[in-house]
């Protein structure tokens, strides 16, 4: 895989795909971004195809994959084709599934335009849609390319660069107390000077983890999840009215607080300080009917054993481990965080 | 991936699925398998759910596995849980492709039931379904565990025989030509005595070639397509009432008769003669119309190139190289051949 990060990295984004030798381009993207870039990515590229989805989450539908697989076909793409997925998560989750499934996989290039894409998504291979539940169908994918600009973030609303920004500071706490740190020095403000910074050094901490454990077999990939399998509840229960992020972050300061029982961590303080000063919420207003009905939602996760509820939770700033946590423990720490 | 081949191999199917410790087993199959041998199959295996997924080429549709996907999830399949396929390529192509798009992955077993699926593709890790085209859509995902129990053997029809050997007979030019001589010693009759050791030779050739190149990305991969080319595109023209290994068996005799002129490959009249020996065909009506026809699709295969169409040619028995020949070439062999 090729990683290109930095700031108007997207006017090489024909000369980086050309080093492939495709033997033709497709380009994918949802409304909001054709809107918003597609004058200078099609600038950028050339004269492709392009194939705009739709927005929000719907997109990411088996109608929307067969759409792609049948317009790849249409237009003669091969398996030496290439296509680029162009947006947030969502574009970059159906378009990589498209890419793998498409005669057993042809060329694929990310170019997250999020801050949670470009410093989460955009790389670790998974991809997938929502049919029967969320990503419950879909496989793992690298994309050979991923081509990362932070000029991007300029256009994006507060909500959706906090969003990504729970995300780099997980990605700190499970790996990295360096960036970690240099967000509790600047704040929220540190996107603005920081975030090619913030955005390679968030990618650097997935990467390592995922190399290790490519398609989450051993337990190790799991660490990536810390703060998901509370934030995964809370998103199904809201009916997904919450960002992704504001979810993790909430889950986050449960695993903190568990952590401080279970292992002594001694930091949690200093995450839920932190969360709060970028403006990131560490509460959530849930009835203790709901807050049942998340203990049940974080057993059905993907993540779940038998005898208890496997949790990611932090050791120190930098470094995390797994446990098989007591219902009791999970029940009473999303009791102080949930209600 | 845990691999037993035998006669009787199958009464361990239980034990040899438990050690995969998975949460729960699915068992999907068509219904000429299940008719003839579901008794014994759930018998070695226990009470496991069953879908039953119709016959033909036609249960490699998206609508079957959509199908697949729905009963998985209805019954709590996780990512944990087990699917057997069992049947021949079709039922191991579809099945295969929902194992591995579930969850982004559950474990999968092959207990292939027809030669051709014990001797080739069983193994190989490629799946997928017919949707705008054969194999169109589709991924690699190897199975955890393959079954092959030989005596499955005894309740095939001779044509189905014939098109298992002719692609153990590739695998002989292809890699191993022990197993070439031993079915020019024996001819037809050495699927009585010696199923097991060439079905585990021919598996053995195939695997050592995927190890080398999985996803069919460098070329290597590739030369176990020798025949295949010319053999698709018969298969399309005659619409599917080719037997798969009758049209790779003439399009081994294409292949042999370019490889005399393009590297002076020595022994094909040796490859025509124990085709014709065993009852496969080495030659097929066609109008010259149609040889055009055969010329264009070869082209278009999702391993043409440009310039010239690459094949697999045999150097010798047990080994073959790959080259662009010239399109004139071709035609010439393909009108000694198909008219």
């Amino acid at each position: 895989m090729r990683l290109v990060v930095g700031r108007g990295v997207l006017d090489s984004l024909r000369e980086e795909v050309s080093r492939f030798n495709p033997h033709s381009v497709f380009l994918v993207t949802d409304d909001v971004v054709a809107e918003l870039h597609s004058d200078r990515v099609l600038e950028a590229l050339g004269d492709v195809r392009c194939l705009v989805l739709g927005s929000g989450e719907e997109i990411k539908s088996l109608d929307v994959l067969k759409r792609i697989w049948r317009w790849l076909f249409r237009f003669g793409a091969s398996r030496k084709s290439l296509l680029v997925a162009l947006g947030g998560g969502t574009v970059l989750d159906v378009g990589g599934f498209a890419a793998s499934t498409y005669m057993r996989g042809m060329l694929l290039a990310n170019v997250p335009t999020t801050l949670l894409a470009q410093a989460d998504a955009a790389v670790g291979g998974k991809n997938g849609v929502n049919y029967l539940g969320k990503n419950i169908i879909g496989g793992f994918y690298d994309p050979h390319l991923v081509v990362i600009d932070v000029s991007f973030l300029e256009t994006l609303k507060r909500d959706s660069l906090l969003s990504g920004l729970a995300e780099i500071i997980k990605h700190g706490v499970v790996g990295d107390e360096e960036i970690f740190s240099l967000i509790e020095r600047k704040g929220f403000s540190v996107l603005e000077e920081d975030s090619e910074f913030l955005v390679r050094r968030s990618i650097e901490v997935k990467m390592r983890v995922v190399s290790r454990d490519p398609r989450e077999e051993k337990g190790i990939r799991m660490i990536l999840n810390l703060g998901h399998t509370v934030g995964h509840a809370l998103e199904l229960l809201s009916r997904y009215s919450i960002q992704h992020g504001f979810a993790v972050a909430i889950g986050m300061v449960v695993s903190c607080l568990i952590a401080e029982e279970v292992n002594g961590f001694q930091e949690a303080d200093r995450v839920i300080r932190l969360l709060e000063n970028v403006g990131l919420p560490t509460r959530f207003e849930l009835s203790s009917k709901s807050i049942g009905r998340v203990i049940s939602l974080m057993k059905r996760d993907k993540k779940a054993w038998r005898g208890g509820i496997v949790m990611v939770l932090p050791v120190r700033i930098g470094r995390v481990e797994i446990r098989c946590v007591k219902e009791d423990r999970v029940r009473k720490a999303l009791r102080m965080v949930l209600s």
